[in-house]
């Protein structure tokens, strides 16, 4: 299948290929595309220039994807084309094998500038968990809930790349029994398991991108982490929304998925019958509006604590981007959004210590006898996921990792 | 005063020296950083060059403030203090004069490539406002809001400059009688005068900027109008916040008044003492807390609907800055804050529709003998400002001016 050595069950195969953006001991400073394929990545664009593929090279020069997400999807179907044909096709051996680098040789970085960020909450199972613990007078759903994919702009300049060490955030918070609120370091730090989708393709303001167009501005897929301070959250997030809570930091996985390499992946929404969401949000062909059979696990210090099923999830990606284009937002390469937490309904499904611990009431045990309701400094959270790749193989996503480190003293 | 022939009350004098980013028809693809003097405009970068002062031209340069935003607090004072003295000392006139513009001859463009948006809602007479018109049932002041300077995450990419015309945008609505929701042009398209705040030096992720070094990080001040759709906006708001009511567009002013034009307009808060905030939010050298007394003035087709006053807010710039990295959340040059609202406590001080027709029952009268409540397709809203600048005088901010244009047909 391919002139490379790689397994045909080998999670980073021929049918993956994400991209990222390394280094190398040697150039520390240059920072360039690869491609991932087993354990090795391909430096893109000097294979591109070796195989006389010197019109792809532009867009995979770096130091980032944002050229390539810019480029648009004819690019990324031809790119992607053209990877599988030199990976495989023998006569290329000679120009491209000089460009494959072992994967314990480069450094990872984040993969793109981040234009604006999004995060969505497109799991029913979370926002009812959420709903329940936080707002037990009210309904679980909120009832726009079913109506429109509720979201939020996060910060954009605190995306960082798997491996960055997360400094505990400090802030206000005020328990119900406080009389006034208290500053200090976060006592409820926790994690949201997400996947992020990276926009390319730009549109002007006043533009809207439909269900069906969706897909053709989704370059790919990141596993995200939305560290998330309960408690600072809590206290600040009526009526403007998550701020501070949120902004400190969220993780994004150093490889991103093709899309197109989903595409074995792509399964039916579980269903939206209740209400029927208006036109805009359908899928005029039937088949713009899909889920994604994307399993996520979650480990805390080397036990997994979740395995959040990405299948459950309400809203479909492409919903999500006509919803924020439906203003006439418009889009830029390099935006990114997040697809809120995945929960899926049983309680070992659940994306956040939040609902895994039940609002700290249930406290869940780790392999070395300790338990959690939050992050305590020093846990390092690890997420990981897989898919059906073509062919009847299974991809993996790229892992997400973080490691807190306490808090700043103060000055 | 200076060998140019500015009238001493000219409100773009030597004491104003606002920047901007402009291009001229024969030179219409590069943008450059323009700093404005009575009806000219200096073209800085060839200005700095001619005076022999090349170590400030990278900065100087273009296509955006930002080379400037990011070059720091010790560049900012130097390249005003070296304009002051090229503008005045006639020793410079030879080589400066040649590069002054009129101002008819230029386009202005958007001065920043914007990082994060942030908007806060720092006005209490605002929020008491808004409380009462969106929640009537609840207290008028959310329980937070005196504890800290609220604010939310806001769409970076459809940040634009002063004259971009505004297109109408579509989405969801539901009245309180509707059965479901309905899908539609915003019917209730609104303003917010806001005065918006230019950061540059950047910081690390988790470092925090106290109130007192705030001052450093704040290059200057726009005038923001913050366009709201506040029919989706109460729809979609709660839990998460305002998105696609707010995230089509906002408009700021092309030019960009130095924080240090400022000085003179620094007065204390009307007062924070019940609650006195957290320590965090508090100025240790007693300066830090700064309020300013900027008048700000808003035009509908040309009939002035209110002047809100800038003196009353309760929340210093400073204070929102100190909120927003206390957390950890790092700055980068080009990020932008938004003050929230500016409303007085007079009915002819709010500084958005929402609060002057309060919630569309009392619509208010423009000089051609038509009501308004809301914008209807070809209104035109212009904001002006002035502030006490140095040496007696009045200094004018840049004015931001739009125009509704019609919602783009349906696919």
């Amino acid at each position: 299948m391919t002139w490379l050595d790689v397994a045909a069950d080998h999670p980073f195969g021929i049918t993956n290929l994400p991209y990222g953006i390394f280094t190398t001991a040697a150039e520390p400073e240059r920072r360039r595309v690869g491609v991932r394929v087993g354990d090795l990545v391909l430096d893109a664009a000097a294979a591109a220039h070796a195989a006389d593929c010197e019109y792809a090279v532009p867009a995979l020069s770096g130091p980032t994807l944002n050229p390539l997400l810019a480029a648009g999807k004819g690019a990324w179907d031809a790119t992607r084309a053209w990877l599988v044909t030199v990976l495989t096709d023998p006569a290329y051996r000679e120009a491209v094998e000089p460009h494959l680098i072992p994967l314990a040789e480069v450094t990872m970085h984040l993969p793109l500038e981040v234009a604006d960020y999004v995060d969505f909450y497109a799991s029913d199972n979370h926002a009812m968990n959420v709903g329940k613990i936080f707002r037990p007078d009210s309904p679980a759903l909120p009832v726009n809930w079913k109506h429109l994919p509720i979201g939020y702009h996060g910060r954009a300049g605190t995306i960082v790349v798997s491996g960055t060490d997360i400094v505990r955030p400090s802030g206000q918070r005020k328990g119900p029994q406080d009389p006034a609120p208290v500053y200090g370091p976060s006592i409820r730090l926790d994690i949201e398991a997400e996947l992020g989708y990276l926009v390319g393709g730009a549109t002007t303001m006043g533009e809207r991108v439909s269900v069906d167009e969706a897909a053709d501005h989704i370059f790919g897929v990141v596993i995200l982490n939305d560290w998330s301070a309960r408690d600072i959250q809590a206290w600040e997030y009526v009526p403007l929304g998550p701020f501070l809570g949120k902004s400190f930091a969220t993780s994004i996985s150093a490889w991103v998925t093709p899309l197109a390499a989903l595409d074995a992946a792509r399964i039916a929404l579980p269903g939206q019958d209740d209400p029927v969401p208006l036109p805009y949000l359908q899928s005029a062909s039937g088949t713009g509006a899909f889920g994604l059979d994307v399993q996520v696990e979650v480990s805390l210090n080397g036990t997994v604590v979740s395995h959040p099923p990405y299948s459950t999830m309400y809203w479909s990606p492409a919903q999500m981007l006509a919803h924020m284009t439906v203003n006439g937002a418009s889009l830029r390469a390099g935006d990114i959004y997040g697809s809120g937490t995945i929960s899926g309904p049983e309680r070992e499904q659940r994306g956040s210590f939040l609902e895994l611990s039940w609002g700290g009431q249930e406290p869940f045990t780790l392999a070395d006898g300790s338990t959690r309701s939050y992050l305590e400094d020093g846990d390092t959270v690890t997420m990981t996921a897989w898919a059906p790749g073509a062919d009847g193989t299974r991809i993996s996503l790229g892992e997400v990792s973080g490691t807190i480190r306490p808090t700043a003293p103060e000055a």
